[in-house]
């Protein structure tokens, strides 16, 4: 049976969670505010009570109750997804995992580390560091890693070290009716039966509620550089970003922002860039390395038309722009004080890159509404970052049109709906159309056999 | 219900089996026996029929019959499986896509190729090599890409490159009940839904049927060097292994072979390499580059007693290395005439690398086989090759006796019974032993609900 309807809970249903969980429920309005809203720009929706948990043991008991009681749960970390991901649609529990926030294990010898649900992502690397070591995936916001394993989070440095999906080695993951799964291994390689990780991974909270991880890790690397290119177009650029993909040179980053993202970052983050259509990379290796690197990343972006090429391997400076860079979000809000910013997430074949951008572009423009383009180019991934001004909610839904217009052509061309965003409450007809009515269906009966009643996330992924 | 005994085809279903692929289907003993063997040591098992297919459409169309009917079907490519995967041990038919070998697209401004299931790895990089490009996946046999897919499979590159996990991109596959999907996306990263291609990839044909398959490729790198190191033991090299892993040079290939690997294979290929503990390398790169990573390689091993670095950017000596090493499998059947081998396959964290080498030489030491050990230590995956005699097959009890004791102490120090060559036939109770009742109960389930009559490869990875 499938949750129809907006589930309260009750005074008992009440008391009954508040004793799984040594009273850790709460129905005051502002901690229901806070978790019924994410970086999306839907509408909140509360929670009819937000449950925090400490254990694994916890979230089995909670599960197995709200699954007899047929009560919904949405998995809730820090709230920075961007597709409405944590929003109670329809009521029930918010499961708070933000305080199973600790570092169980780091292995420097096995280059892994273990970590309950609600670590942040940055407080994990600052740890790492004093070992030497880094967890690579880096979506620019702080986000938990349970929320990162559950919508299989990507970022800019997925083009050298991979997302989520390759760097999630073992998971421990509680099932609708409480059971407790462990899958993956702590191993580089396996081969061992069906890939419940990958499966889990990404499913955003449909299937199962993801407890604790085991990440890969990689070694800082010895030597980092960073280095800027201007172009003419955008078509330039992403034709430069493709030559160096196809040339095999090391990037570990590789990101393009149009003259708008620039102008916002600059004014947010008080640098100079100039102020046009824009490739960063950042390189990692040895020093001679960096350098032979860059030196080829040059003749390439030159060969497009590539100008005012700065390379550097000075920290503070590569920070400076980096940060810049993951700032370009927040950025393109400030520039539009009291208005909210809606993300979109494409990705295509590489050979459809400028396609894809100049189609993007060109209805951006016909929309009028106040726009910027970036994106992992080197991964054929881009975000269009639309300006819409909360106070007329009717530009909600003429940006969902040309979003969904946008969408369809990226299909159309053979790309995907979301890079790595994840699916949500926003693209679930665009799934449909890019996945074909056959592969939901199987998604859909794995949802079935995994959480018969449903309770898991609904309104996510499905209809 | 599950397929619970053998089936042999009635006159009917031969004749309507032979309708749906043009007559395509064989009873004759050969090319039954031909069918009914893998490079495993389990005793030959017939199909009742062999079915030839030609296309997606006539692979859906027999599925759709054997469903109705209850016919088990086994896909078969080459027959270079390790762990009985394309033994038909309840009959049916075997369903043979070794005609289905076209190279339907290659894009090279993609860095991908669409092949048919049926394309043979090495074939596949000859057409590539004109394009300068390259499918990285290397296991050694020359395996069809459809198999491949099937089994997760991985071999020597799989350090630097990956897995078919990471490679496979999309498939077209086909349900039990003969539903055509299609599932992943050409693009470099995907977030939308359920990632079903890594759930069909490795689930060794019990899921769905693969028929076509998009992979990711590489450019020819523009250098690639290769070394030679020898040790005073097996884990001196084995640790030395660890360090260069845990140095982050970019490793393309590293390779242990035991002495005894080594007597082998310089018998079998003329060549003369030390009989001791080695280390192999290879780099892939700028000259400058590969130069470099040499250089670290021999520092670190000299560290841990490496002896005779020896390194080339030759490529003809390159070549004869490796292939040395691929063939290291033959030269072990070689250097005993008349015997079999069977291969483990076990993969542990890095820092238990050499723990799990120590016990596996201990356990066959005492067994008084002949064996050898070697494998891709940069992952922790390494493989142990006992022989055995084919007139004596009280053996095979004796050898499955001493696998399971080192599998199990295998994965009660955290690692795994299978890194590569999958669960198959051989590796059943293993598989419950490491991922657990409750884990294999979801795979249970959801092979139950895509596959609801059992008829996908009965007998693996489940009992």
């Amino acid at each position: 049976m499938a949750i129809t309807a907006r589930v309260d809970l009750n005074a008992e249903q009440v008391a009954a969670l508040s004793l799984l969980v040594s009273g850790r429920i709460s129905q005051n309005q502002s901690v229901l505010d806070a978790h019924g809203r994410d970086e999306s720009a839907f509408p909140p929706v509360q929670p009819s009570a937000v449950v925090t948990v400490k254990s694994t043991e916890e979230v089995s008991k909670v599960l197995a109750y709200c699954n007899q009681e047929q009560i919904p749960v949405v998995a809730f970390g820090v709230g920075s997804s961007l597709e409405g991901h944590v929003l109670p649609l329809f009521g029930g529990i918010s499961l708070d995992l933000s305080e199973m926030d600790q570092i169980l294990a780091i292995s420097p010898d096995d280059l892994t580390v273990k970590v309950q649900a609600g670590v942040k992502r940055m407080a994990l690397n600052k740890k790492l560091s004093s070992e030497g070591l880094f967890f690579s995936v880096d979506p620019g916001a702080d986000a938990t890693i349970g929320g990162m394993a559950s919508t299989g989070a990507a970022g800019t440095t997925t083009v050298r070290y991979g997302s989520m999906r390759e760097n999630v080695l073992k998971l421990t993951a509680v099932l609708a009716d409480g059971t407790i799964l462990e899958v993956g291994r702590e191993t580089r390689k396996l081969s061992a039966g069906y890939d419940l990780t990958r499966l889990i991974v990404g499913s955003e909270g449909t299937l199962a509620v993801i407890t604790e991880i085991t990440l890969r890790l990689f070694g800082i690397p010895e030597k980092m550089a960073s280095a800027v290119s201007c172009f003419a177009s955008l078509e330039d650029g992403v034709q430069a970003a493709i030559a160096i993909v196809r040339s095999g040179v090391a990037i570990a980053r590789c990101e393009f922002l149009d003259a708008q993202s620039i102008r916002n970052v600059n004014s947010h983050d008080g640098i100079s860039l100039q102020e046009a259509p824009t490739l960063l990379f950042e390189f990692h290796g040895s020093p001679r390395g960096v350098e032979e690197d860059a030196q080829l990343v040059q003749e390439i972006t030159s060969e497009f038309g590539g100008t005012d090429f700065k390379w550097t391997t000075e920290e503070g400076e590569r920070r400076k722009l980096w940060q810049a860079r993951h700032n370009a979000y927040w950025a393109g809000i400030a520039a539009h004080p009291g208005k909210r910013g809606i993300s979109t997430d494409a990705a295509v074949p590489l050979s459809k890159l400028a396609q894809a951008v100049a189609v993007s572009e060109k209805l951006l423009k016909e929309s009028g509404f106040p726009f910027s383009i970036l994106g992992h180019v080197a991964d054929g991934n881009f975000h269009s970052f639309i300006i819409t001004d909360p106070t007329k909610p009717e530009e909600l839904e003429q940006i969902r049109e040309l979003t969904h217009e946008m969408t369809s052509q990226i299909i159309a061309m053979g790309g995907t709906c979301t890079g790595e965003h994840g699916i949500g409450a926003g693209k679930i007809d665009s799934l449909v159309e890019e996945a074909g009515a056959a592969s939901v269906a199987v998604m859909r009966a794995i949802k079935a056999t995994l959480d018969p009643n449903g309770i898991l996330n609904p309104g996510k992924i499905f209809s």
